[in-house]
């Protein structure tokens, strides 16, 4: 692996997910990172990524720096030829470039704005580190992606399925805030990648990017979707043709408790942060049925095969 | 110990306080912690806390990962069956439950709103993380308690102590801003399971919650109080009667170097920050009598003997 | 070395530079930092010295704990003798005493305020934190000085230089906000301490301390200032004269490559962050003339040498 940016990074998905789980049976990595430095660069928030990269990297011996992007460091400039006079005190060129001096691995948090869809398309961001950086660079959640956490989801799919071809079905969920479609885009990807049997249900809005759907049956009826569903993934997004903006919908979307029993005792999964009662009930995150701890889990060993294998080249 | 929250976590504080000092002699301490990870969330500043723990940690090898919680991740809802359709986009059910997979201690502060008693009282922050985590957790300061730093204080006391059963005076003293109750909450609860002769003193309206003080004699006369005392604990706090208020007191409660007089030429002990000309004089500070910087050593080995347990359960 | 605040904390500038470079090619230190720890303490933004210097601790073994000194702490006193009744929580006393404790050496970054000269000059922040620490302090970088930098370009010309004596030009160059003295301050110290032929230029009013320029020949005509130089050193800086004040400038001071054509195919610097087509042109940053990638990568080492040789101590 040269840099872990989109899912076409894996070379092969199947050998990174066997990976994965061996190395959350092994608990430790050999001296692989020692003396090698991760640095995390985040323009917003985390816990999860933060904690599980940060773990997964000292897992294999590296050394961690951690820095708030704007906060604690420079505002950047991402414009070829800017002419720096306002409040942009560095340029990605030599930020990236710098950081590449100090840093192993560069790994980098940055999510869209939701505003302009071309704009966010671009991944100016997460795009730009990588043409600058002369190190590996590792895609923390960016604007369209968060292929850790679809590595993450396919690791944790892979460890409970009871049948060879499970139905796995992701679902739109309500939500007070517009949200990135970086986290159903990286799984919709990961599953078309997976042996499954895989369907989106959302509301008619609310159709994810047809580049990324491709072929994916998209049932806008959710109990319809539901039934047989061996995972349920849930999850909010915003849309993707009203871009970043979120149309009214009529039904309710919670899942609840009620809706699960169309499936087939499936496993709800959810990548976290979950707004209760709103997104899922309490009777599903508090029930046998929610794999959502056990899911979070895995984005430790995602992140330390995907380091391993960026430390191997 | 299984849990740091309350002093009653402590089995045997004597042997603690031995555990710590021995720690301290040797500055290292085999090979515990190794592999471990310790997780530090911060819902408010600090200095020596965030740097004593740490460092205690990486003494018995540790890793240890840093959080200020809000502003680094995600604003947490404590209301069990909460519908979280507004500003927290996390529940404390899932962020402990994840932060006990990536973290083998969860170490947590949290301050009271000394706005309403019986809110700071239930501990909402610390009990819930306790609750929900599923490895052990300390406590950082809470809203009601402090008992790293109290333990730390029992640690001093006796490598200090000339009499076996030394005066020991816990002296209010004016602020401008209405502080937490923790400090002085936790110094009473350890001086009452110590060898020592402990007395309270501080102006009516300031009395501690008498569930805490218990038995303890509490005298208004601060220069009363200060007559032999071998320790001199000098702190500020908000009124418990009327509850998170500063009601005016008229006399100077200042610590000077005149008061420190009557005393058996008394060490004194102040927690940190602490402000100068306002709660204790400069020529008190500056003086061979005041052991505030020992006093902060000691937070690393209180903290080290803390984890040390914790790692051996 | 006791602490590293001025550059003549350097005893041996040529045998530190040579211990630098050795370090850069060994890439490791034995054991020197094993089980010692580095306090990094930031009043304003970092990102190359806080990364770098990071790195050159854990290079050496040291454990590292980072503050952003008022956002994560406490706002820190100053003042001797201050009645703290106001929003400073704690005084400069403890907590450098108190980090002494914490660390084996405090490393500390502080801005001036660029409004009274006087108060800039007396280094209010450095020069208390060496007063009451009790261990090595660095200095990241403060109200006149920026040491660890210009230790980097010493580095940085004695590596790429092609000539015995090259000819060294620091020359102003345009900026959209007042920026401190402190890296050309440090950098005319240095130089007059390098067996170079050393040219200060820039516009009438822009006239650096004259205690620090001392015999240096200051030339107001860019372009004559150029002629032949070996290494151009770009830097902005507010007026010293008119203290913090930035006064027009009637000509263009951005570095071009049209300008470049009267230097000897000079190599380039620049401490970084560096404004693009405002301090200098995109044309020169891109081409083969610009080292500040290179530059910004000898801050580990620079720092390194002197983390290590403060340890030695």
């Amino acid at each position: 692996m040269n840099n872990y940016i989109t899912l076409s990074d894996i070379e092969n998905l199947e050998e990174l997910i066997k990976e994965a789980i061996q190395l959350k049976k092994e608990n430790s990595a050999a001296g692989l990172g020692k003396g090698k430095t991760l640095g995390m660069l985040f323009f917003n928030p985390s816990l999860r990524t933060r904690l599980s990269t940060e773990k997964a990297a000292k897992l294999l011996g590296m050394e961690v720096m951690v820095m708030n992007a704007d906060k604690d460091g420079w505002a950047l400039e991402f414009e070829d030829g800017a002419v720096m006079d306002s409040n942009k005190a560095e340029h990605i060129k030599e930020a990236a470039a710098v950081l590449s001096q100090y840093c192993d691995i560069i790994a980098v948090r940055a999510f869209p704005e939701l505003k302009e869809r071309e704009k966010d398309e671009a991944e100016l961001v997460i795009n730009n580190f990588t043409k600058y950086a002369s190190v590996p660079v590792v895609n923390l959640e960016s604007a369209t992606g968060h292929p850790l956490q679809a590595l993450t989801d396919a690791i944790t799919i892979s460890e409970l399925k009871k049948s060879k071809r499970p139905k796995v079905v992701l679902t739109w969920a309500p939500h007070p805030k517009a949200l990135p479609q970086s986290v159903p885009n990286s799984f919709a990807e990961i599953m078309q990648k997976s042996n499954v049997d895989f369907v989106i249900t959302n509301p008619e809005a609310y159709d994810l990017n047809p580049n990324i759907t491709k072929e994916v049956s998209i049932v806008h009826n959710q109990q319809e979707a539901l039934k047989d569903a061996d995972f349920v993934y849930v999850k909010n997004w915003s849309s993707y043709q009203q871009y970043g903006q979120s149309p009214k919908v009529e039904e309710n979307w919670t899942l609840t408790g009620e809706k699960l029993k169309a499936t087939n005792n499936a496993k709800v999964m959810h990548c976290l942060p979950v707004r209760r009662n709103v997104v899922i009930a309490d009777e599903v995150l508090d029930s046998y049925n929610s794999v959502v701890i056990h899911q979070a889990n895995n984005r430790t060993f995602a992140a330390q095969a995907v380091l391993k294998s960026l430390l191997k080249k």
